[in-house]
């Protein structure tokens, strides 16, 4: 299992009273650095002529290693400990959205026409003409983050109620990175029919549907009659959002690497939600060769152990010479390697046998399929889902564009077009000049990328004619 | 039909240009007021040595009202008109709430902790413990505001997407007088199984549900039903937030008239929700001598024209002298009149046969069965569902209160303990010293009644053992 460098997740708030003594500082400094913990931020709380209060923010790599951290700290001599709070937990603490009245209602004027009877004048011209719900609702910027809890994450089927923070997230990055309001829907059923009817029924209020965390193959049919069904877009992000951002990062990893999408080998392990649509969005891009691996290996058309009809299908549309065997075999002089499947999945011999200048994406999230420390050195571009190291693949890159675009122009759907317009437009925040192995895709706090994207988007979307605005 | 008093709900911003000349700006005052306009506000936009523009707040009582007064003024020599913007549609331009971020997004320490990774340490706490979602997430303090727009207002069936407007105001409140975060959910199906199902499945982000504006009589069953499906409160705002505040008008009402509930005889007009919910919490409360009417007139035991289980169970509970007839005739010598019907239903012929200082309530909305400008004159008491007249009988009294009293202490369900709890609580906020005729309630901008309501529901649930926390 690949060992992760102290991150922001694992962070506390360590408050500790220190004697006013030369060295005192210094001692708690050395300690932290000799259990391995990363000391980010050091406040002042209070000062006496004795004595001073202060925090430090201290990274670590797991929760037992916090709890390392904390043990030595408490054992220090001449400092008293106060106490440690855990950073993420207290982000957290009353959730992380809030709904809020845009205007005030303080007066009877007020309260008079945002309610009754006032309102009833609104409802009444929305039932004439239901298009001015666009108008005088939150519809049109208004995203349902839709979940059953059956994927989330790398976690696994945790179910709608501990999915929420995950869903709270996602409409703070909405609403941070692209001024859109999203709500979490977290459904207490995992039946296709159900959460297909549920949605359906919940869709008055909303301009957009982000599908999020639904487990493979039940996502793919799910999505399907959802844009059927609906005249607004439909989007399951861990399929589309993150094709999008792993093409753009791929076509500047590619130019980086002087190598043609239509001719390089492309390895996926794991093919899931995200794993089907990264494949078909890359061959929509112009990719030729793609092997797909799930646990039982690379599939081809004619396997017949562990198939179901998605795999069918992506051996119809993938393996254009019928390659069998495992991971390590097909991976043989693969230029690329995608890996969308669990930690540690790959080892480094692998790796060693692919292609002149590799390309590996390990995305499996939070701990991706190899870790950039080990194999760093011997590929020509690496990038992961991670935050704490280069190269993220991040879905937020590409969404928050895509649903502001969309939504703009009022698209009854985001179709394959404004899929790759979004693509095009990551990768080509990097100028050649600029493009590093370090640096093959725009941090998701570059604030070029939502506009960029959302335009692309809206483009894309008026010239394929979706667009009702 | 009863003529209604200019009001803000017709409001409208009218933005001229009146040459500096004096008496120009009395010409307009004048008018606004031939036309029977009500002028609340002039503010100077800007200023020449010639001109001035100014904008006036009119009121009117209609919308072809409101336009004869921008002919009116239009019509005016001297004046150069600008433009007249409907200020009920300016309000709901874009929608009335939005949904928010509780804490920044702009550095990756942020984005590590409040997504992943950091987010999966907190669903995993939350899957270990559901409790913990209390902590880590929205759904404490989080309500849905659940309509399939069958019944909303006095509009009738207009439909999910034309009730949004109601249910943003309703989430307005929420917040505004509560500190709540609400959220509309308008599903686009009339089916109770279908809608009962809906609510289930949506229940994880939420810590109670509000019903709003579900016909009679499936709000019933549907509201039944969900009480047994989850276990967080569930309550028919208009059942019960309208059954509170009435029980609190009256308990006032009948201190000022001298009269005893246990002894009095009360008829409603009208036994849709409101009505049946009104009844059953006055009885609770006392009442022994309750008279229902609907189109068809009194409702007794062993009517056979336009009955259904409801009202069976009406006449079962209520009318212990079987009276039949008219609701003329069995407002006769009646001390209460209770209207949740429709506009201009009661004559003031119907009136004057009732007892010795009548208590009206004619709380249809927008438009009441009488209005108080006819009446007035004639009645002990007056109540309306109008927030432009004394005695607003107005849930937004009771629901913010309720909800909040009950979410904080993670009552299971409101009962009628609770509810019974919050109508004592607003009565008593006004002090026999302080009872006037035109002051039985408080006004939903005092800011005495949530926190008091609150508190009441809480010690209520406690004392009944449905609080949690």
């Amino acid at each position: 299992m690949p060992v992760l460098t102290p991150n922001p997740s694992y962070s506390q708030t360590l408050r500790l009273q220190l004697a006013k003594q030369p060295g005192a500082l210094a001692k708690v400094v050395a300690c932290i650095a000799d259990a391995g913990g990363n000391l980010s931020d050091i406040s002042l709380i209070e000062s006496t002529s004795q004595a001073t209060v202060q925090e430090f923010v201290v990274e670590a790599s797991s929760e037992n290693h916090a709890q390392a951290i904390v043990c030595a700290v408490q054992e220090l001599p001449g400092i008293h400990f106060i106490d440690a709070q855990d950073r993420t937990f207290a982000l957290h603490r009353g959730g992380k959205i809030s709904v809020e009245s845009r205007s005030p209602l303080k007066t009877q004027d007020q309260l008079s026409r945002g309610y009754t009877p006032g309102v009833g004048r609104v409802c009444q011209a929305i039932h004439k003409d239901p298009s001015k719900a666009f108008e005088y609702t939150i519809k049109p910027h208004t995203v349902a983050i839709v979940t059953d809890g059956s994927a989330v994450l790398g976690l696994g089927n945790i179910g709608p109620l501990a999915a929420l923070p995950v869903m709270e997230g996602k409409a703070m990055i909405f609403k941070e990175f692209a001024g859109l309001d999203a709500f979490p829907v977290c459904l207490d059923t995992q039946d296709s029919d159900a959460i297909v009817e549920a949605v359906r029924q919940i869709a008055p209020v909303f301009g957009a549907v982000n599908l999020e965390d639904i487990s493979a193959p039940r996502c793919f049919e799910i999505e399907a009659r959802l844009k059927k069904l609906l005249d607004i877009p439909v989007f399951h992000d861990d399929q589309h959002g993150t094709a999008v951002v792993l093409l753009a990062a791929l076509l500047n990893a590619l130019a980086l690497t002087g190598k043609d999408l239509s001719q390089i080998k492309i390895v996926f392990n794991g093919v899931g939600a995200a794993g089907v649509a990264c494949t078909e969005m890359l061959l929509a891009a112009g990719a030729t060769h793609i092997v797909g691996c799930d646990r039982t290996g690379a599939i081809y058309s004619g396997r017949t152990a562990n198939m179901n009809s998605v795999k069918e299908h992506y051996a119809q549309i993938t393996n254009p010479k019928g390659e069998q065997g495992t991971l390590a075999e097909v991976l043989h002089k693969a230029d690329v390697f995608v890996g969308l499947s669990g930690p540690g999945l790959v080892t480094l011999a692998d790796i060693q046998g692919m292609a002149q200048d590799p390309i590996v994406f390990a995305l499996a999230n939070p701990i991706p399929e190899i870790a950039p420390e080990e194999c760093g050195p011997y590929v020509a571009v690496m990038a992961t889902g991670r935050s704490d190291y280069p190269n993220q693949i991040n879905n937020a890159l590409a969404y928050p564009g895509i649903f502001k675009g969309a939504m703009k122009c009022r698209a009854t759907e985001i179709n394959e077009a404004m899929k790759q317009a979004a693509a095009q437009a990551i990768a080509q925040l990097i100028p050649p000049s600029e493009r590093t192995a370090q640096y093959i895709i725009p941090s998701v706090f570059d604030p070029r990328v939502v506009p960029a994207v959302a335009q692309a988007v809206e483009k894309a979307a008026r010239a394929t004619g979706v667009a009702c605005s």
